[in-house]
């Protein structure tokens, strides 16, 4: 929420901003131990973006119904279609810094803006091609499952901008372990009906963020050190597969330590995690015989977790 | 989002905790000129509960999988529906005070709470009895328009608690004034393409926010202060009946003053507003003839403005 | 879905077409005790359409390829809503005929269409006025709880249009009645682990759907016999209200026969029901004590039953 | 919709009955060549269920509320629950046949069962094992994508259970082509603004559905003719990008011949597909240029169409 000087929360601007841009620059980026991905041909470079902007000038557009200074709303989004297709960059993070910086430019009455972006995902299908299979370059799936996302705050200050703030996510992860996962040891007493358990299933949304140490690593491309989301729930899994964990809050702590262990050019990794496991109607004899489970009951736990690069001295 | 000292965000908790308290001790107001809402039996008294704790001594649950000191989220449920069978007051701010302190009693070892809940409204149907019509008593709608919420943070220090930050709300509020409003005079550029309008209908989406002087009003109604959510909307909606706007910003700077006004106890009210106006297919041929419209594509328009008691002064 | 003579389906059109008229022509019905309904201005005439045709000439379309006979879905789009502007009646069963019979006369290639509306509630505000209270002609509130519909279907003949199907319904009615409501003496097995209750609160989601005898009491309000669908929520709710209901069976066949007794000029009344209750936390210490209720979990009981004039002589 | 003999509807059963069941028999299919697909682990196989039933004798707990013969829904959600742990099959329809089987033979009071269920995908994470990729056994993904279905109704005769009707499903498939699709030569009139287009981006949702020529080819995968829902698609998304379709008519109808020309075990392929192509903010200069596109209004077009094993001959 942008604020005045004075405190005062001011801001408008346009949500729901979507925008298909095909054919933007395909993304390459360094590979992992832990993943496939290597980039995107960025045929659709498809967003959902958010932009609003504050300024001491706005004041008497509220107080005293005056327009002369409103950019409409609709004009914003003009703008940031328009803008889209001029981007010749590769990543969600630099195109919204390409809208932020050429909005400040054209309107100089505007002090702030705060710009965030769902990236929506369209995987390439699967095509045989002779003998061998291809990702098609022409048909694409919409996927509603987890999806990358950024957002920034820019500032302007007397004779520059300033990326005040900048995040990038991946969220609505939907992972379970089908065993292998416990939970025992807690507070037991007067409000406790919940069973340890040793061998659970264990299945867990997350959502995880993350902060460069510089910025232009995730405008930039070119530079060699973007993080795709990709890799990111990449070495999540692979650390839920490997660990046999004692809590949620164990489980996302090893997975922050293994991203920035990763990505060196990250100073911070923040989780939100809710736990979603199902409740067992028939336990399993043993623990890779069948079993019968169903839908909890709608309260569903939730953790909230940050690690800065001192983790990693300190962890171990 | 709770924090160590050390700015560390952590936290776990529990959401979606849904608590239908029956035969809650019924809410009596003071009446205001532009609404007839007096009270309510509170025969129903439900919310949807989110709640979460920060503690220094929950740091190695996360590095350490030491889960000595978790109270188990699923604890967290029942503490928060059986405390909600000894709520023996009338509002959802003094519900939220009530589980919090009790949960800090209790677990001496937690520092700090969040804690909201949004009131899930179920309205009494009417029934002709005789020759007149009343309200059962038995029978409730359930209500999915906009509904009422409120979030508390409490803290711990040497010997007391404190609460922190608390703030109440109306949230999705849907209005339309069919004719009556206007938009011209913003910013024409090659970036406009929205033409000037001088009585359209206006679509607005509302959430307001107000904060209490003295928490105290909040939590005990038989203070005589409470401020029901039904009044904020009564007079919300008084005065877009009445104004000829220029603007929602200027459409909610003065819904805020009017609020303000009317209610001494409150120090501040903020709003974050939508701009749902439908596109026009067919003109209507004078103000009050028959148009057409129908849904506008999805960016929508939108603003956030806080007002304080300040604003009484200088506004006028 | 609408198929050819040789029992193949073949069909296609247009879905989620918003049309907001305003100024459409009041309605003004019948009352009835149950309720303090008797019409209402139409200042806000709100629809969502889903329109579809078939034809024998379209299979070409299909298995050729020819584009030659297809109307645009985009031109149905601009057809419905320029109607709508010429409608001059006050119902939406009104509406949708008026669209059907012009569609039909202007592509006489076309054999027959669906056609289904839900109407979008938008309720006046109620607004002081010197020392009385009025409904705003002017401030409406979106509803997003139980909503009427109707539904048609249109088939071509030698020299004329048939209305081959038509029904009315209320949808999403959702209500819950505190405490009076039993259900025991069921079928008690292997599989039963749900104790009897004897006095539970009991929560309901409903859709009710009715057909007249004579469409045209649905599509011209003029004669005197239009059922509006206000009036059904009243008689559901009134007896519901009344009823000590062993089982939501028994309560819809009582609903049912009322609606059927109230108004003679429907031919069948046909219900949807769903048991949504609540699990018991704190059980009350007698009836109209204060007690804890939760969510249940998802799997939800449901009903669906059809009762016509029949059942009025033989019931009693 | 079940009915009674005499025509009147009459149901009740349980919906949302959730069931993860782990480590059912895996399953191993043909493959052909436009898929990688043959088989699942079946390590988590998940399903949401709807479960209806009817008979004569209900009547009374509707008309008298007497429940002397109602097996509750809580009971049946009991049956469902535990019977999925004797499954001893590898398919969805499978399952369904034998849930329905046993609940007609516990309980013959019953005269016929509806019964639905969706599929909950769960995708299994791939993980660097050596030098090699493999699935997990382990961790899996919730997607929200494309998901089968199938549905039954079982009909009890004087000696013997009769499965009345079969269907499977792949539902919310969504397919975007970026360059290779037009429509033109369409109705032109007063109702036209729709631009004729020669190359547009086409995005389409599509539900494909299918009948097999003898039910035991669905129930029982060793008899080798069981057709899984990921060939469908695999078909479906291969002659997409294969073809240049003037309409989605024509693209259905080549896509249903595909999959009866592989199928031969299948009698009839259903569908229902809608348009939801991108509008155009900015053309691209060439075919594979970059293009700028927002989400289109709310209407849709759509469609509904059936071939059977006829359409081959006739059809080419």
């Amino acid at each position: 929420m942008l604020k005045l000087r004075s405190g005062r929360t001011l801001y408008y601007g346009k949500g729901d901003v979507l925008s298909y841009r095909t054919y933007a620059i395909p993304l390459s980026v360094k590979s992992i131990p832990q993943s496939t991905y290597t980039g995107d041909p960025n045929i659709i470079f498809a967003h959902n973006i958010t932009f609003s902007v504050s300024s001491e000038v706005l004041l008497t557009s509220f107080t005293e119904g005056d327009n002369a200074q409103v950019v409409a709303t609709d004009s914003m989004k003009n703008f940031i279609l328009r803008q889209t297709a001029h981007y010749e960059g590769s990543t969600t993070e630099g195109l919204l810094a390409f809208i932020s910086e050429r909005f400040m430019e054209r309107y100089s009455h505007i002090d702030a803006i705060e710009i965030r972006a769902d990236r929506l995902p369209f995987n390439s299908v699967t095509i045989a091609e002779g003998s061998s299979w291809n990702d098609s370059q022409l048909v694409f799936r919409r996927s509603h499952n987890e999806h990358a996302s950024a957002s920034q705050k820019w500032i302007r200050t007397a004779n520059s901008l300033q990326l005040a703030e900048q995040e990038s996510a991946l969220s609505h992860i939907q992972l379970i372990k089908v065993r292998g996962s416990s939970f025992y040891g807690f507070v037991r007493d007067e409000y406790t009906t919940l069973p340890e358990s040793y061998d659970r299933p264990l299945f867990i949304f997350l959502h995880i963020f993350w902060t460069y140490e510089h910025a232009e690593d995730a405008l930039d491309s070119r530079r060699g050190n973007y993080v795709p989301s990709e890799q990111i729930h990449d070495l999540a899994h692979t650390l839920f597969h490997l660990a046999n964990s004692p809590s949620i809050q164990y489980l996302i702590y090893q997975i922050g330590k293994s991203i920035l262990t990763t990505f060196s050019q990250l100073s911070e990794v923040r989780f939100e995690s809710n736990n979603r496991t199902w409740e067992t109607v028939m336990e399993p004899e043993h623990s890779a015989a069948a079993g019968v489970f169903t839908e909890p009951r709608p309260p569903y736990g939730f953790q909230g977790f940050t690690l800065t690069r001192a983790d990693l001295i300190e962890g171990e």
